[in-house]
C-alpha cells in the first residue's frame, strides 16, 4: 500500500522513475533501444508540428497541437528510467556526465517534465499566443539537458 | 478530465490521421525509424508491466497498470502513418502485405485501436478482472495485425 501510494504521488509529481525497479531486469541495450525510441518519437511530435507550427513555419492547427502535446506529455515521461546505470558501457549518444553527474541530469529532467506539464496544462484553453510561447519555452528546455548530456552530432 | 474526454473524441473522430499531409514531407527511412520506435515503446510498456501482470506472473499493481494504459493508449495511435506508400522500399520488418493488401491492415488496426479504446475506457474503474480480461484481448488484436503483416522473427 505505501509503495502504491509512493507510486500515485511520483506519477502526480510526472516522475516515470516507478519503473525503475523493472527496467532492473531489462538487458541495458534494450534500455538504451528503449530510451532512444522515446527521443525519436518526442522528435517526431515536437519537431513536427508544434516548433514549426510555434514558430510559424506552418500553419497552425488547434486540434494538431492537442493532440501533439497529449504525445508528447505521455513520450516526455518515457525515457528516463532508461538512463540506468547499467547501460554506461553501450553505446549511445549520452554524454559520460549522465552517470558523473546524475543530480544534474535529474534536475534537468525534471525541469524540462515541469514546462511540459505547463504546456499540457495549457492544452485546451485555446490561448493560442501562450501555447506558441511554452512551446518555444519546452524547447529551450530540451536544448538545455542536450548542451550536456548528449553528444554533440 | 475535460482534456481525458477532448482526446477520446479526437481519437473517435480519427483526427490521429491528420499527421499524413506532414509526414509526407518526411524521408521514408526516417519515417520506418519513427513507426518502429513506437512499436518498441508499446513492448516496453506492454511486455513490461501490462501483460505479465494480467497473466499473473508478476504482482498486480493497480497505479502502474493506470499509467502503462495511458502510455499505450498514446503509443497505439502513433505508428501509422509510417506505413506511408513512400516506405515500400526501406528494409524492415514489414510485410509486402502492409502495400499490397492496404485496406485489410487499415482494418487491423482499427480493430487493434478498438480493443485499446475499451482498455483505456476500463483504465480508472478498478475492475481489475475485466482489465485483466481486457489486457489479454489485446495483446490477441497485436498478434492478429503481426501474424499478417509483420515478417516472422
Amino acid at each position: 500500500m505505501l509503495r502504491k501510494t509512493i507510486i500515485a504521488v511520483l506519477a502526480l509529481a510526472g516522475l516515470s522513475a516507478v519503473a525503475v525497479p523493472l527496467s532492473a531486469q531489462v538487458r541495458p541495450d534494450v534500455l538504451v533501444q528503449q530510451r532512444q525510441a522515446a527521443m525519436v518519437l518526442k522528435g517526431k511530435y515536437f519537431y513536427g508540428h508544434l516548433r514549426p507550427m510555434a514558430q510559424g513555419k506552418i500553419p497552425y492547427e488547434a486540434a494538431l497541437v492537442a493532440r501533439d502535446i497529449a504525445f508528447l506529455d505521455a513520450l516526455a515521461r518515457m525515457p528516463w528510467d532508461g538512463f540506468a546505470p547499467a547501460t554506461k558501457g553501450v553505446k549511445s549518444g549520452a554524454t559520460p556526465a549522465v552517470f558523473t553527474e546524475a543530480g544534474k541530469f535529474k534536475e534537468a529532467q525534471e525541469s524540462y517534465l515541469a514546462e511540459v506539464a505547463k504546456l499540457s496544462a495549457l492544452a485546451n484553453k485555446g490561448d493560442e499566443p501562450a501555447l506558441r510561447a511554452q512551446i518555444l519555452t519546452v524547447n529551450k528546455s530540451c536544448a538545455g539537458c542536450h548542451d550536456a548530456f548528449r553528444e554533440r552530432r
